[in-house]
């Protein structure tokens, strides 16, 4: 029922999602008279699917501790997040209100042992190919711990995203002299440096245009400044699109460029395509949920069930369980040590 | 001295805003033996300009209190800034070492009465012309009321820049209902709807992506998110240029496509070049500094000198102190107040 399309979008695009993936299996939770005449145009996803009749819709404004009043137990979203915890499906994925989204996943599914706080991770398509950068928003701040632990789920994701061993992790920091960020940065840093883990190689400090360059697989940081790192790169990809269109539309020569350009342009669209890269995904929890853009078609509400697929077949539970649990084994005592001062880090 | 290139990119860069505005006259601080010979390229320039040999130039990797025990008196850095003390020079512009220009800049200029921490402003190009977004990194965090001498010091600047009587002004936060961002952002957007100054309009929050659209004339953020936010954009605007040269040398079809649109790509060029916003404004001394990037060509240094003789003309330093002033008297009881806490804003 989520996103700003609801059903119109989640139904054709979970029909994507089957026609790439045959193999899936749906559980639809939703408002049987609001669902039924989009499913009905789509007959093999309907022979694929359970549909779940639920009495209440989260609104999209509606805030998460009114979200968990008046949904707990009964909403499509709630029971959807629950279907996870019976196991009864492997991964959820909703376009929905996220504060409302996570709260009720935090509230049922509940965040590991070790983990204190979930992130929220996304993929962010670079020179090299894609990235991992969390939190985007789940969280304000975080301490040196918990970058930690953001650190060690980031790796995790990305050796099932990627399918590599060891993938490099960098802490987003600024770089101007001296004054080397946070000193929490600068202790996680530190405690990262000092750990050296198997399942992940710890590159140092990036700064903010090493997103783009995809200098590093991983890029962790705390939740307001992963936000606003992300919104303002979405920003500035819209406005040099904006640019570009202007540029090829104010002369006749300009148009003629472009009819013979345009299946560069085209390419450069689906580059540029941000439905290519939807899905953010809640780490940290005792099950996988996958939050599509609200305001994506369903061309990206699709792309974003197959992030949840493949999460869900490469074990991304288990590994995250898996590299925490080795993680606070080895290393005790900086275990929720908090953030103790440090000296400044070499970058 | 300063920048990758010292005279080579300064002296030219001097040359070429000399001649948009032949009223502007110049101090010089270098190393004569390396200024001379591109001096001497240079006629105009000399015929207008004072030289002063300096035997210090603070190299670009010091560290600001190492460059200050060295520098101090007698680097041109140093002897720059000095200049704008006594007088002799309206506006200091260099491409040099950012945390020791910072450092020198306090240590000799001082910061303004009521200022605390000062700020670096950058221009920002947006798809409506052009904002002021600080702090672009000389803090790492700032309290509620250093947010608010950010505003006043912004709406100042965007007075002197934009020729407007009021301002809009944005503080910078993430949308995720409820948990809407940092104590600080909140508690500073309470104070800022209060005071209802004269000399700017408070808008609210503003989002990542606000800064590409040009939702404000102004966006507040403290140094670490403002800094990541600016090479973040960067670094997606030089991603898709990349892109779009890959996609124009694709295919036969691209290259005559490219070859018809050339006049619209190099309107795309100028518009997207960062030359043509080069020089941070630091904000909340008592005098002029600007600080222009450290790799930019004579053209970007050019630039830079004219944001300072924009602001020199304007009077910048004396709009500042008197909106500081009109502010610190109207409102002396939450002048200095630190963070207390505050309620949760509504958008």
């Amino acid at each position: 029922m989520g996103g700003d399309f609801g059903p119109e979008v989640v139904i054709p695009g979970a029909a994507r999602a089957l026609e790439r993936h045959p193999e899936i299996t749906f559980i639809l939770f939703g408002q049987r008279e609001k669902c039924e005449p989009f499913l009905a145009k789509y007959p093999k996803l309907k022979a694929k699917s359970v549909f779940h009749d639920c009495e209440v819709a989260i609104a999209m404004d509606e805030k998460p501790s009114q979200a968990l009043r008046r949904g707990r137990y009964v909403s499509s979203m709630w029971r959807s997040i629950e279907a996870v915890k019976t196991g009864e499906a492997d991964v959820v994925v909703s376009a929905g209100n996220t504060g409302a989204l996570m709260a009720m996943s935090k509230f049922c599914l509940r965040t590991m042992a070790n983990v204190e706080r979930p992130a929220i991770a996304g993929i962010w398509p670079t020179l090299k190919g894609e990235s991992i950068v969390l939190d985007i928003g789940a969280t304000i701040g975080a301490d040196a711990q918990q970058l930690l632990d953001f650190a060690v789920m980031g790796g995790a994701m990305a050796r099932a995203l990627f399918q590599i061993d060891r993938p490099s992790i960098g802490l987003l920091n600024v770089g101007v002299e001296e004054i080397k960020g946070q000193e929490e940065v600068r202790e996680a840093g530190r405690m990262l440096r000092e750990a050296g883990l198997d399942t992940l190689n710890y590159a140092g400090f990036v700064e903010g245009d090493d997103l783009g360059k995809g200098t590093v697989d991983v890029v962790v940081t705390e939740g307001f400044t992963g936000n606003i790192a992300l919104k303002a790169a979405e920003g500035t990809a819209r406005q040099i699109a904006t640019y570009l269109r202007a540029a090829m539309s104010r002369s006749l020569m300009s148009k003629i460029g472009y009819f013979f350009a345009k299946g560069a342009f085209d390419a450069l669209k689906d580059k540029m395509d941000p439905r290519k890269v939807n899905g953010g995904v809640f780490l940290g929890l005792n099950g996988i949920v996958i939050k599509s853009h609200g305001g994506t078609d369903a061309e990206g509400f699709g792309s974003a069930i197959e992030v949840g697929y493949d999460m869900a077949r490469n074990g991304l539970t288990q590994k995250i369980e898996n590299d925490l649990k080795l993680y606070h084994t080895r290393f005790p005592s900086t275990s929720r040590a908090g953030s103790s001062s440090a000296g400044p880090e070499a970058a």
